[in-house]
């Protein structure tokens, strides 16, 4: 039982980072105190009664984890980090300022953040994948914990992750739902009616506990029961007001996002008790259990093929992960009930502790994913159907923003997959994926299955998103064993000193390219053939040294629609050059069922429809 | 109650769609025999008993619709309107022929098709928009079914929809989930936990009954339960084996999405009562009360600013949004509570009927749209932040092999919108919405309200997928109200015959674009400025003249990430030409918090930015 004292301590704590958060965004001119202020006593409790953190060390692989899920409300993040001692008043005062990493909504720039919120109801997916590492592989004591707002409990990916987080039984979870009843723009669909949330966590398999959320009692209790609770995870419904504490605004329409005066604060100060509190309450340390890794170099046993075997892509990536496996515990597969189609199921039979199951749920793969690769504790492997990572665009989205190390591998990509039709054709993933930008983000997409498995071992090296793209149809090797691949570099294929045109190829196109160029050759017309490979970076010199080479004629031939793919991506290579032009066969409209064949030939992207275009071009 | 003969009717009539299911699959080698076996008796109980539906108009306004969420289970649909007389058993057996409109998945490319599915999890929000318009807007006595799988219910996106429907009491709405217990790879999350399904749909607002789903008098009553319920949507959970029906197969692992022995329908014959029974059960009439509408062109009136007047594109599009409600009763405003950021509360003020707020859920905002959009009853406007419409990647995809009519407002584009930081910027939008491809598919990017105003008019009267974006800061008027905009076209906006480079912008960058060419002017530098306004199309013949004129130079500025935006689009709009070369200007990291122009100078789109660019290229 805590001390009269210590409460008095914790709600002075709130109230003063509840102070804080007023005056950082009156500072700023904008921002949420209103969002901050429902959430002040949650913050203070658990930062100073509950949480074991490390001041000086916040992403200490032994500490508890913070996932502010509504990630508008950071100002009283900011406010918290400031009463620990780590953050200074000056710098929470430089809020949303272009030279503060004090941001609008937390990035990991800032040391105490491991995923970026503000796209709503992502931070639990993240939160389960750290309480799956801390669970099941680091097998440590820290626990992760994890404030949502309620208009975000709408977004389905909360239902995603809290389905996940009860079959997997992560009791080290504990969800906290700040319920302050406004959303934006209006009251929420449940507003107060606390049963309701109570009854929807319960069903997703949670132990719910409804109380006051401004209550530091009723925090303090709810979070001994979490301790407590085994076998599932915790969701503490917390009753609380949308600006509480600030007089004529507490509990009011229309105060989303904006400053409140910042005469409020004085009303707030008046209810400190311990006017000199300020430091006076300390950061439990964290308890140091967790296992020591090294993410050095992952080195994978060559492939084994013989030229000419049909290999699926997909198939060879499934090999390749089953072997880096084999050669680092920390590679994490992860799935949506594809496994068999994607192959990952290959690391699920070699290491069934390294592979979780993650149903048909791509958010909350995705999701899960990046929060097991935070602190570099798995390098997470997340693959289904290439199609379907388009659900966790936004996800993905904010992985970027988080700075995450992710590799997703999709398969069953473009009009290839033949009968089972357009809703499952990935044709806009390499759009998706390219779009992501910061230095390290990468995009293979292999055409055998050498460089698919050498794809896969680039990935695992490489700290960032990097996506790998593989194919349905078995396809014959053409790459010796010992072909070395790197990122940002094609390979030409094909080429001789009486090229006429450039084709640019990957996947099944490469394969159509080749066999246009045989033909064209048969008419004396001779071609290029580039394996494109790395589709981010892309091999601009190469493709423009191959494209001048020939004359400056260069057809791109992709399975994949044209906005943001491999001939928009060329087309962008050689734009500051003059003299080449590029034409593109790609699918520009919705395919159907079909063969496979017969699908690349109707929508225009076989050998025939190639010779076709370099006969013209020429 | 039903005769004992009428059961065993239906009892037959779902033994020969099985039957039916399996031949089809067989013929094509491919496709889901036991994901529809499962599903015959909900189907036949359906189609003969429950719905009331038009043999030879089966997207009668009138009829009730049905949904197929769980799309790949389409055999056993095809075999429902094969019993019905629509199709023929010639015809189903062309499953899956690249000549053939019966696919692997169902499109709309079939007439009794209003959604297509096959990526799992979009039906109930669909099916919810469809209920919402026939309660709400038509005012008709239609009902809405939806049969799901029970994998599928692993995706958020039905819990949003769940919470859709008992918040607006559709009770003209029934889920049907068919509980088969496995996935695609294995036992989903619940299996046969039946209790947890009930639990789940109760706690979202549902009447939810648990029936054996492949007993016909069970499937009966609780049809009649839900017709019965009031204010509430009805969930019937049935029970139910995969590959029911089908000796050696039922409820086995690892016979998902494969033929079964042809032999199998021997056994199914045998229990067949009637032999001759096939064409006897016959569909019941639609109940004609659907009010009749005219959707003919719309005419807003017009926009009527002064030139100078700062006025946010959001804001201009809610105006006009408005104004055509006055115009058209059937223009339905949908958002997902940022109504008073992208001003589409300016319709709810105008027409509360016409406008549907769908809380912060935007895989469901877009799915109930979409839903809403079907066989003509409405033109529905879904807007939120264009970064969150990333959230409904998916759902757009699929909308887009739906040929839908969708209408998306996205606001606070790009790095422009200042302080709130990277999480709230959009600048990967247009890479999403131009990737969708079929003729109709269109985005608009207007710079100032007169041209939002006219790009908001124009897409009402598109039939497909349009996407506006708009931006946050409120940039002055630079065109006349009676200025003229059109699909595909672009404007020159300042020119000279002494032209040494060509700008191109739109949004906040043509403003940009403007202060650069003012000021290179004054170091006797001339600019040319086109407002790209139609990004998709792209007005390909305007900027190749354009380009042309000023000696081949060209610089694209863009409030976007690279890949799939402006500067993409205009490389691959000249890449046939050759003497042309494009600079493009664009967000190429992660941004930050801090002012809009401060960005717009950091992120190098700015006015200074431009300028370097240019005289660095001439």
């Amino acid at each position: 039982m805590a001390t009269a004292e210590f409460v008095q301590d914790l709600k002075d704590a709130a109230n003063r980072m509840r102070i804080s958060a007023i005056e950082m965004t009156c500072a700023s001119k904008s921002g949420h105190p209103t969002s901050s202020c429902s959430a002040a006593e949650i913050l203070a409790t658990l930062f100073f009664s509950e949480m074991k953190l490390d001041k000086d060390f916040p992403k200490s692989p032994a500490s508890d984890r913070f996932v502010l899920s509504k990630g508008h409300a950071c100002p009283i993040l900011y406010a918290a980090w400031e009463e620990a001692g780590h953050l200074t008043h000056d710098q929470v005062l430089t809020l949303r300022k272009i030279d503060s990493d004090i941001e609008g909504h937390p990035t990991p720039r800032l040391d105490f953040i491991d995923v970026a919120t503000g796209s709503l109801g992502q931070g639990l997916s993240c939160a389960a994948g750290m309480a799956y590492v801390g669970k099941y592989i680091d097998k440590a004591s820290y626990r992760v914990y994890c404030l949502m707002g309620d208009g975000e409990s709408a977004e389905g990916s909360v239902w995603e992750a809290a389905a996940f987080s009860s079959y997997y039984k992560l009791d080290n979870l504990v969800a906290i739902v700040d319920v302050n009843r406004l959303g934006q723009s209006q009251q929420t669909m449940l507003g107060h009616d606390m049963e309701t949330y109570r009854k929807r966590f319960e069903a997703f398999g949670f132990n719910a506990i409804v109380i006051d959320g401004n209550d530091v009692n009723e925090l303090l209790m709810a979070y001994k029961k979490a301790r407590e609770t085994k076998d599932k995870p915790t969701a503490i419904l917390a009753k609380t007001f949308k600006g509480k504490g600030i007089e004529g605004i507490e509990d009011k329409d229309n105060w989303h996002g904006k400053p409140v005066p910042v005469e409020s604060i004085k009303a707030i100060e008046a209810r400190i008790v311990d006017k000199n509190g300020k430091g006076k309450l300390k950061l439990q340390k964290p308890v140091d259990n967790v296992p020591e890794i090294k993410l050095g170099e992952i080195k994978m046993a060559p492939p084994s093929y013989k030229k000419g075997d049909k290999v699926a892509t997909r198939a060879a990536y499934g090999t390749a992960l089953a072997k880096l496996g084999d050669a680092c515990p920390r590679i994490l597969g992860l799935d949506g009930d594809t496994k068999n189609s994607t192959f990952s199921e290959k690391l699920l039979k070699a290491h069934p502790n390294q592979f979780v199951e993650c149903f048909i749920a791509e958010q909350n793969l995705v999701g899960v994913a990046i929060g097991a690769g935070c602190r570099s504790r798995t390098i997470p492997f997340a693959s289904t159907f290439a199609a379907f990572f388009t659900r966790a665009t936004d996800q993905i989205r904010m992985g970027a923003v988080s700075f995450a190390n992710l590799k997703c591998a999709g398969s069953h990509v473009g009009v290839s997959i033949g009968e089972d039709g357009p809703s499952q054709m990935a044709l806009e993933d390499l759009a998706i994926f390219r779009y992501n930008f910061f230095a390290s983000s990468v995009v293979f997409y292999p055409t055998d299955a050498v460089s698919a498995e050498r794809a896969t071992e680039l990935a695992a090296n490489i700290n960032g998103i990097v996506f790998i793209r593989t194919g349905r149809p078995a396809n014959p090797v053409i790459y010796d064993n010992n072909e070395p691949f790197a990122i940002g570099k094609g390979k030409v294929v094909r080429s001789s000193p009486a090229d006429k045109v450039l084709l640019i190829g990957a996947g099944v196109t490469l394969y159509e390219c080749l066999k246009a160029a045989e033909r064209l050759e048969a008419e004396k017309i001779h071609a290029a053939v580039i394996d494109l490979f790395s589709i981010k970076p892309i091999d601009k010199e190469l493709i423009i040294e191959q494209a001048k080479r020939v004359g400056g004629k260069v057809v791109t031939v992709e399975d994949h629609y044209p906005a943001g793919g491999i001939g928009e991506a060329v087309c962008s290579a050689v734009a500051g050059e003059t003299g080449i032009r590029v034409k593109s066969l790609c699918v520009t409209s919705v395919p159907r069922s079909g063969p496979s064949d017969a699908l690349l030939e109707m929508f225009g992207i076989s050998a025939n429809k190639i010779v076709d275009a370099v006969k013209s071009f020429l």
